[in-house]
């Protein structure tokens, strides 16, 4: 405890049976489903203070400390730990790596049991309730019966979303950051260009790149590219590399000439290190069909056994606008949901959520410490 | 005449020579440019009518009308026409395809006659000066002292503006629209992003493409969707795409499933049957290092010589936003030029200046009114 105040710990999960099969919404079933996921903090002994993190598009389950061997913390560090907005001296934090990633949890680069080889482009289609299903089954298997809240930024906050909309009963609060409930033609463009990347990749090999000895690299670096100028606001890109040469002077040709196109690239070969391309597709396609919405009856569950729900947006992201933000929140308030709004300012684009920003902190420390205050009295 | 109002004609002229080769600004000589242009209306006696046309970063010569066997106008052809701003009735133009181009003129994918084969990356690397020499040389070639304007939009109001600092004596009129004199990172970014796209496709081979027989088709697709996005505001793509399905419903894969991705895969396909790899990288990246604006001196020559420069942009377009235009305007008018500045309303982005949008039409056409009763009293 001493030697560790986070109390970090990884452990894997095997969810699911042949007798209790995953169903996926959109068709397919697996017998199995790893979890790799990391706790933090302790849970208090009537299990009240677990607070469940979903994490975004290329995020994975170390969400915080640092590793054996590491240098740098895990990707939620600024909001989780001892005296964080996430607080681990007082909460128990459950952090997963989604179903479809490729840090620990099945996804289509595991290996089918039936094949031998990676499932590929056979992994079946995933949906936002498909992440929401395999969720609920590890806090089963954890044994929590209500979590404290679920927080989640980007797609982690799309999770929160719809786990809050379809099941209420798991949980006393929701945190949403940076989210959408329904994404415009600009991001799903975005995401098709991303995907046309990576699958026209001759390294893609339909999928089967792992088999085959492959790599679809080139395709990979352009989508991380493209999605980093994505996530920064046109100010910040400014602000922080302006027109600046990488070297001395400008030296023009076609390399790699100017500070922001070293930073790209930079980013890019990062980003190979660690992330698997048949996830970024099946996670990011999620994306694209997300419309809880669309139903009109969307609300009825949650305003049947509302909850708190804490709903943050940043002034400069043009990724997941504030007006995605508010169109959640309309609609929550318009059906009784306890629904808080807060827009933060910030120069720092989508990025903003991952970011030490003190009044973001404050809101979110100040929401969970409310919600387990009502849990402990 | 009465079969063409507009009295289109396309021609091609070859420009400098051995004794007089063209001397690039940053290194690198030719003795032959072969320059394709289209000239409509009709040259006045006195040689003071007639407008030069800078074209964008995919135009060509074909400005405007309707060729043989060809359904679709040019590329500006609601601009340039009987009655239309830019008056055939009353002004002479003249179309030239950019140095670099790949429809006529000679560029990188044109055959080195010293070597037989393409020149590729040994084609020197442009610059916006080299843009204007061959500009100069073709008005010389033509027998025009001076032009009644110059009209360009985006990289063509780039040249606009180049050429009225360099030699504004060559002018009594120029039109800069949509244009900037000093990419942001942004643009830097998503411009390092398509060329990264283009030189990794394994079918670049190097940009010795045509004698390889490969194609980088994958990597031009991607930039050119990539650059479609930036084209289009996100209000456009919103109300022309939405989230609509391009089929009857939704039907969730890795395909195209959304009526945004068909587009963007379509402009891809026309695309890249009339464009050229290595003239979208040479022709783009004289965008990144454009900034004359950095001499102190930028406007010495032009306040020597003022001329009316009229300079417009659209309120939707982000990828050269009005701040970009209020730059060069407040430049220019601190340095006594006679700037006038015009935003016009718009929701069609970048793409605006390309649109028959009436407050752009008669903003313009009474522009040149001016400057043709001016040259005509």
């Amino acid at each position: 405890m001493a030697d560790d105040p986070l109390n970090m710990s990884a452990a894997d999960a095997v969810l699911f049976s042949r007798e209790d099969p995953m169903s996926f919404a959109r068709g397919g079933r697996l017998d199995e489903i790893h979890v790799r996921y990391e706790t933090y903090g302790t849970l208090n002994d009537s299990k009240t203070n677990a607070v469940f993190i979903c994490h975004a598009l290329t995020g994975d389950a170390h969400a915080a400390g640092i590793r054996e061997g590491e240098t740098k913390p895990g990707w939620w560090d600024s909001m989780i730990g001892p005296g964080k907005p996430i607080d681990t001296d007082a909460v128990f934090v459950i952090c997963p790596n989604l179903l479809g990633g490729c840090q620990g949890t099945t996804g289509p680069s595991s290996i089918d049991p039936a094949t031998g080889q990676s499932y590929g482009l056979d992994f079946p289609i995933l949906d936002m309730a498909d992440f929401v299903t395999v969720h609920r089954k590890l806090i089963a298997y954890l044994g929590i019966p209500t979590l404290l809240a679920v927080v989640g930024g980007s797609l982690g906050g799309m999770q929160v979303l719809h786990w809050a909309l379809t099941a209420p009963q798991d949980m006393g609060n929701a945190v949403i950051i940076a989210a959408s409930s329904r994404l415009t033609a600009q991001n799903i463009a975005f995401s098709a260009v991303a995907r046309e990347a990576i699958m026209r990749d001759a390294g893609f090999s339909h999928g089967h790149y792992l088999e085959e000895g492959t790599s679809p690299d080139a395709g990979m670096s352009i989508a991380r590219m493209m999605a980093h100028i994505t996530y920064m606001s046109e100010d910040a890109l400014g602000s922080k590399f302006g027109r600046e040469p990488q070297n001395v002077d400008l030296t023009p040709g076609f390399g790699v000439d100017f500070a922001i196109e070293s930073y790209l690239r930079h980013q890019a070969e990062v980003f190979l290190d660690r992330f698997d391309a048949l996830s970024y597709l099946y996670l990011s396609r999620v994306m694209d069909y997300f419309d809880p919405f669309a139903d009109e009856d969307a609300c009825a569950k949650l305003a049947a056994r509302p909850i708190p729900v804490l709903v943050c947006s940043f002034t400069s992201d043009w990724r997941f606008s504030s007006a995605q933000s508010k169109r959640i929140v309309a609609r929550l308030v318009r059906s009784g949901i306890p629904a808080t709004y807060r827009e933060i300012r910030s120069d720092a684009g989508h990025d903003s959520f991952l970011l030490p920003i003190p009044e973001y902190g404050d809101v979110v420390a100040a929401f969970l410490a409310r919600g387990l205050q009502e849990v402990s009295s």
